[in-house]
């Protein structure tokens, strides 16, 4: 530990405690990761703070003495963003973990950051509401970091994603400054949107301490179905005949051939449609079990897939049935190549086939395996690549440039490079490549009004 | 005019040509005043500009000299947005009016800032969709200006404010940069939200020069319910139970007694239930008739006003009917009472009926008539204070206190001071009693980012 991290860990322990500090290598060593693959860097100190007092006390050493802070959820992201990649001081929230008040009648949950999204779902479902955000890993993802991310996941079709929900932020400058915004109503024209800005800001602007969500009524029913093509196009088509249609499905996904067989070859023989080109799995959910079914047969008379051919799940065991493959795909992905490129671009839902056409074949020749699946319904595609038998250094190499052709061919389809996982530090030499040079002096500049000394999250989203 | 404004007219002029200017006193006196009641300055100079590059000349050049710039679309704001209170130039987007795209399969729109918003309405109902957010003066305000201000409307309470609908924006910084930031897709990580932080600022941060926004698919069948009740209190227990039902009204709106008995008195006779201490109005939509009468049954199956007093419009004539009153509104204030207060505060749903209650207690307490009504679904509450036959001056004099004890009372039950039209210039002086110090300094700092000079719409939203 260097002189200024030394120091820092001094007065904080001296602020709130050397009882909240970790300096132990071996500890440390845990929080050196998140679920990005590849990349991992020891912070110099782990502080775990309980409150937003000890938040603002922390910050404002660090940001006297311009220690670099990385706050940290549950670790679950995907693109380095709860990496202390510059070292100094690692902000665990992990014990700000409270459900503080779930509000029935004006339908809101106000929670600690590190509560854990799916915990948050099932108090909402006790009380017949809703938190409709589902990102996939909502059983070990905290909702702070789904804020910092803008999280996303399969009923953004219908529901929308993070940002959607946030009506009220607690969060804390680098100065130490404690800032309460927003409140129970979802409308409100006083002054700057600062909630929209603070979600999807992958921790670079503020630690957020308090989060007061908007639920929704729970939907009491839902039904699966899962609709097998003979091409891509035709999948396509079908998403847009549905939404076209108003049917409002709760999830619209798809999987495309090299997914299928991949998945279906990891599960075995245990699954329906195995050499379709294509699958969509539609999730459908209302009020009612005559709405659901009613939307069921609005879908049947819309799309191209002959009646016969639909599989629908009457029961929750063939809906587990239905949608194993679909939450299979990166654990058969791993099974197959523990190294493998994972990348979240968005396109125009009705540019899904054209875009998916010119990055099979570029991958194609480059002898590289690819699959790709995701939010048919919104245009959120993702392509893992396969690194396969290839030597190491020779993927490593290989890396940048698959990412800045796969980025380059979403965004001239009028797409952009990332829509729920996030620029973090693994994206950042590529945010010049979706924002122009004014923009991203202008994001800077944003930067620099909440953390004039850069002392949050250095090194994320924008590159050097 | 003075030097330095004579020095910007010329630079204008040489950069995008004379005949775009106005600098004659009686065409200037039009663009002194919006729908802000008692408020009028008029700018030195108008420039109609036809495209973001010259907006981008413009503003380097006022940029460069330090002189003030107002955006300005339609001019239908109600707290002085759009007028230019420092002089300067008042640079008028009204010929920026096109409808350049509407792309079906994606369901987007991108539209000039000039735009009509019912234009936009229509142009997007023609094929088949739907543009969502409803202000009351939509067929005259520009989509722009919706934009600048986070304009909401009945809508609201089913499909979100204009904030839920930009995918992406061009916009022009005062030194002339022009970004373009989002496209067409809802899910985006990729770097800071900025047309969330820009949808509400005002126009002090940039000036906005296309606008894509996302469209629905539309529902061709909708319903109209009136509701009379005997306490305020039974009404908004109705507005939970309805939305706890889960029926997802499109509209869900109400009006106090003392609105019902002014503007009964207005329409004479013709208005139903006069003497009514509250209405509940309640619009449906869905794809089928069939869909819009399961939902007008599910709610005559869970309110407290028994089905034989429910007035259900079959026709269009009896939807006008029941609307006519709530529309009217403002009319028979106007007629009653050309001057006075116009309060848009938003609390919880929950805190309405104690909220109104206090408001009312306050303003009887000085003898001064009130209506109140607006949007119950979302908490957001109109209130208008009569000045009645009350010297001017002594009105005048008594307008602050008004404002502040209204606001006090709806922050004291969880609320905001403004829920849709906004802080402009005639709330600036009130940002500090819903919003603390810091987070004030912070968005002060944010404009900085975006405006260093202080050139764009200055004086609105900061208190000086």
């Amino acid at each position: 530990m260097n002189r200024l991290n030394e120091k820092a860990r001094a007065m904080i322990a001296e602020a709130i405690g050397a009882e909240n500090i970790i300096v132990e290598d071996e500890i440390l060593d845990r929080y050196a990761r998140d679920e990005t693959s590849d990349l991992e860097h020891a912070p110099d100190i782990v502080v775990r703070v309980s409150t937003a007092g000890e938040v603002g006390r922390v910050l404002k050493i660090c940001n006297e003495l311009g220690v670099p802070v990385t706050p940290r959820g549950a670790g679950t992201g995907v693109t380095g963003g709860a990496v202390p990649v510059t070292g100094g001081v690692l902000l665990s929230l992990e014990r700000m973990n409270r459900i503080l008040e779930i509000d029935e009648r004006n339908m809101t949950a106000l929670v600690e950051p590190a509560v854990i999204t799916g915990d948050l779902q099932r108090a909402a479902r006790e009380r017949g509401l809703m938190y409709p955000p589902d990102p996939a890993s909502l059983d070990s993802c905290s909702i702070g970091g789904n804020v910092a991310e803008g999280a996303g996941g399969p009923r953004a079709v219908k529901y929308g994603t993070t940002k959607d929900y946030v009506l009220g932020l607690e969060f804390v400058l680098p100065d130490g400054a404690i800032i309460t915004t927003g409140g129970k109503f979802v409308k409100n024209a006083t002054g700057f949107n600062l909630c929209g800005l603070l979600t999807g800001s992958e921790g670079t602007l503020a630690v957020i301490t308090k989060i007061l969500l908007r639920l929704v009524p729970a939907a009491p029913f839902s039904m699966d179905l899962l609709l097998p093509y003979d091409t891509l196009e035709a999948a396509v088509d079908d998403v847009y005949a549905i939404i076209a249609r108003r049917v409002g499905p709760a999830a619209l996904e798809f999987m495309e051939e090299d997914a299928i067989r991949l998945t279906a070859r990891h599960l075995g023989q245990d699954m329906p449609f195995p050499d379709a080109r294509a699958h969509l799995l539609v999730q459908l959910d209302g009020t009612s079990e005559e709405a659901v079914r009613d939307q069921v047969a609005a879908i049947a008379g819309c799309i191209s897939v002959p009646e016969e051919r639909i599989i629908a799940a009457e029961s929750r065991a063939q809906s587990e049935r239905i949608w194993k493959a679909r939450r299979a795909i990166r654990e058969a992905i791993t099974a197959e190549s523990p190294v493998f490129l994972a990348e979240d671009t968005v396109v125009p839902r009705s540019e899904i086939p054209a875009f998916l056409k010119k990055v099979k074949e570029f991958l194609n020749a480059r002898g590289l395996r690819s699959v790709m699946f995701g939010h048919a319904g919104d245009g959120n595609v993702h392509i893992d690549v396969l690194s396969g038998g290839m030597p190491r250094a020779e993927w490593d190499g290989l890396v940048p440039e698959l990412k800045k052709n796969i980025y380059a061919i979403a965004l001239a389809h009028g797409g952009t490079i990332t829509g729920e996982h996030g620029i973090g530090f693994t994206r950042r030499d590529y945010l010049g490549l979706a924002l122009g040079e004014d923009e991203i002096a202008l994001q800077k500049r944003v930067k620099a009004a909440f953390d004039p000394r850069g002392i949050l999250n250095p090194r994320k989203i924008f590159g050097d």
